[in-house]
């Protein structure tokens, strides 16, 4: 019966990925937890990356800092 | 003085909708708790199909199926 | 297929008034946007009242400065 | 390594204005509790008013009625 | 710079039990995602069976009816 | 009317420092966005260290770690 919430910046991710994040994590509670899939829940968010902090930066300065040092 | 979040799918809720639920659950608060309905918060959050996973598989999935059997 | 999430302040909320709360929010939810009850959670967590703040101070403090106004 | 939540209403918070949340959010938690800024995450979630309530109403109508009362 | 949330019912989860959920997550995100473990939050939530409720019923009244159906 | 949600390791955070966060957090919302404290929630949760991944380990391995390291 677990719900399992997953945050994520929105960077392109398909409908491939997140079906394999679903499957992955159901099946990863059932392996464990022995838990039931028919009740669990797994709800993906994806946050722009203007909305998403770390280390005191947002992800959208982040990003660009990486892209220019990887130039 | 509660915090409530609803979580459903995005299917076309409306206004009216979501403001039936918002008053529903100020109400539920206020009689079975006595909670102040002047700090009661209701933040109800659509999630896109894709991204709600039930039984391993995506909403957008299932209401496919659903559709087939309905037929 | 909802998920709903209630916090509260944790100050002797009895196990009825749980299942007051599950059932009626469960209901609602039936009610408003025929969601299916075999597929709708609830969740009440309950929250220490020096971790809950409000107005920049803590329930505690309001809970005292109630108190004390009350007499 | 904080996760901090903040929610407001979708009512035109620019990118400089989320970036002074995280700032300050993640400036606090390594003052207050020592926390290192590089393991903070500090995640904004903007909800559309309609799906916020607040007093039994939505943040829509409480708009409406503030914008009334000013006039 | 996921951050994945796990909520279950707290019915003697081990340590090894919850490490092998955060192991798995932790890599299922980078298998699927390409993200980077070191910044890859796991936060399991064990929650009180009287506060989780599935079907207008708490999982307390569940799991008695399961324990005497399998009688 | 913000919402804010601080999760941290559960490690010994007291009283006095809940408040400053709290008060801090409802400054910020206050001088940034013009949010009304009387509206401001602050919902601090402590989280068990077995609880906590990061990098695909639990909190309880790191400080181990971090402990032996400093020796």
């Amino acid at each position: 019966m677990p719900y399992v919430n997953i945050r994520v910046t929105k960077e392109g991710v398909t409908a491939e990925q997140k079906l394999a994040l679903i499957e992955g994590v159901t099946d990863l509670l059932s392996r464990v937890l022995n838990k039931n899939p028919a009740t669990t829940f797994v709800i993906i968010d994806e946050v722009e990356m203007d909305n998403w902090g770390l280390n005191g930066e947002s992800t959208t300065s982040r990003r660009k800092r990486e892209a220019a040092g990887a130039a």
